[in-house]
């Protein structure tokens, strides 16, 4: 049977989902994805993502890859699919690509933005989207730490227990910002790829900093002289979000980013 | 008893309330937040808000006024109120008032946004925030028409049916501006006070326009010859936010504007 391989471009609210990965006993997005494609492909279908993202962590750029009958065209399947998927998930576009697609291995940036309520009162429009953290946080320090964490660096530290042992930590991290609108952080994270839970324990770090509960010179020496799993704790997953990931050749709309 | 009056300055998120103002059947703003203050007071309190919000409307500065034994000050009122309402109830700010105060008459001009998410696609993370509209808008058309709406009118024409029958529906509407972030539209409405649902109708008199599917002249009809709830449709109660109520002589914090 002649078949079409389409990338698709996802967004979801990561609050309802057991993360993105197929799991016997949780609603995932993959799962929740393969079964609206099976309708639609008359047999079962397997579908690649370019990310790991855990249970509460969000999407706005998370790219899958499946494989259909060549029937399908992108702009009718991605309209198919968003009848059909809940409300907490959605096609947000989608193009054909060459039959070898593969989402996590020709990625070649990944962004996340972490964001931060910080104000004694928690928020509880933000609450599911943020972490609310109610201490005073020294921003200029935060900065120049988020710094420090730009260029390449072995982030054996900052990986979750799940990192897989003996596979190198070093990675691309092109771009670590911070912006400020009132008492709304966000932490913007651009790298070649990620270890395991390492945007979260990089965030959980930066705000002990920001608190004054650690020294810049602990956080440098993670850096320095790595140590699996040293650097945390891990920021609540609420708080994350995958923004974009970045191809060479797959570009799903013009002046698109991811 | 010696007693203190306080305002409340609230954010809740509207998805799960069934409207501001207490009713038999619903779980309401009012009876969450009563049945909070009842054991910090030791007796039953009785809040007044600022503005009634729908079910399903949000507000990040509504103002409640409450009556309280004089032990409470309040900061430790803050404090103990947000350690014991929901998730999605909060109380973002404090101060005592005169015994006196009304919060709703006493506010001088009130300010809703509506937001509208301008897309083919639908927005699973904007979902209770943002009405999905997928057709395309004219936008300068749209700011035009939002541009007629400002100044002293008589709104009855977009009064919902709730509104009640013999009373003038002249108010001052001070501000009208559309924002635009990517497909992310921001209706700021700021008047000394709103008829029932006039918010909601005007946006959705304003969509209409933008869609090519109302005439200018006929919306400017509704605020030349008012006929009662002669405008419409309503939009859907989840894009809108009370975002503040503003008074003369009660100021939540320095530089405070609701």
């Amino acid at each position: 049977m002649a078949c079409r391989t389409f990338a698709l471009k996802l967004e979801y609210d990561g609050s309802g989902f057991g993360g993105s990965q197929y799991q016997t006993n949780a609603r995932t997005v993959q799962a929740v994805l393969e079964a609206a494609l099976e309708p639609l492909a008359g047999r079962a279908v397997r579908v690649a993502l370019a990310g790991r993202t855990d249970a509460g962590v969000h999407a706005m750029g998370q790219v899958a890859a499946a494989t259909l009958p060549d029937r399908w065209q992108p702009a009718t399947l991605q309209k198919a699919l968003n009848a059909v998927l809940p409300d907490d998930l959605a096609v947000a576009a989608a193009i054909e690509t060459p039959a070898q697609f593969d989402p996590r291995r020709w990625a070649r940036w990944r962004r996340y933005e972490y964001r931060i309520w910080n104000a004694p009162t928690r928020s509880p429009l933000r609450r599911d989207r943020a972490w609310h953290v109610r201490h005073h946080l020294d921003l200029p320090v935060l900065r120049d730490a988020a710094a420090l964490l730009e260029g390449v660096h072995d982030f054996s530290s900052f990986a979750g227990p799940l990192a897989p042992p003996g596979v190198s930590g070093v990675r691309e991290m092109r771009r670590v910002e911070l912006a400020q609108t009132g008492a709304l952080l966000r932490l913007v994270f651009e790298a070649n790829a990620f270890l395991p839970h390492q945007v979260r324990r990089s965030v959980g770090a930066l705000v002990e900093l920001g608190r004054g509960k650690l020294e810049l010179a602990r956080f440098r020496s993670w850096l320095d002289e790595p140590r699996s799993g040293a650097a945390g704790p891990a920021a609540p997953p609420r708080g994350l979000c995958l923004v974009a990931v970045m191809y060479e050749n797959v570009r799903f709309e013009v002046g698109d980013e991811g």
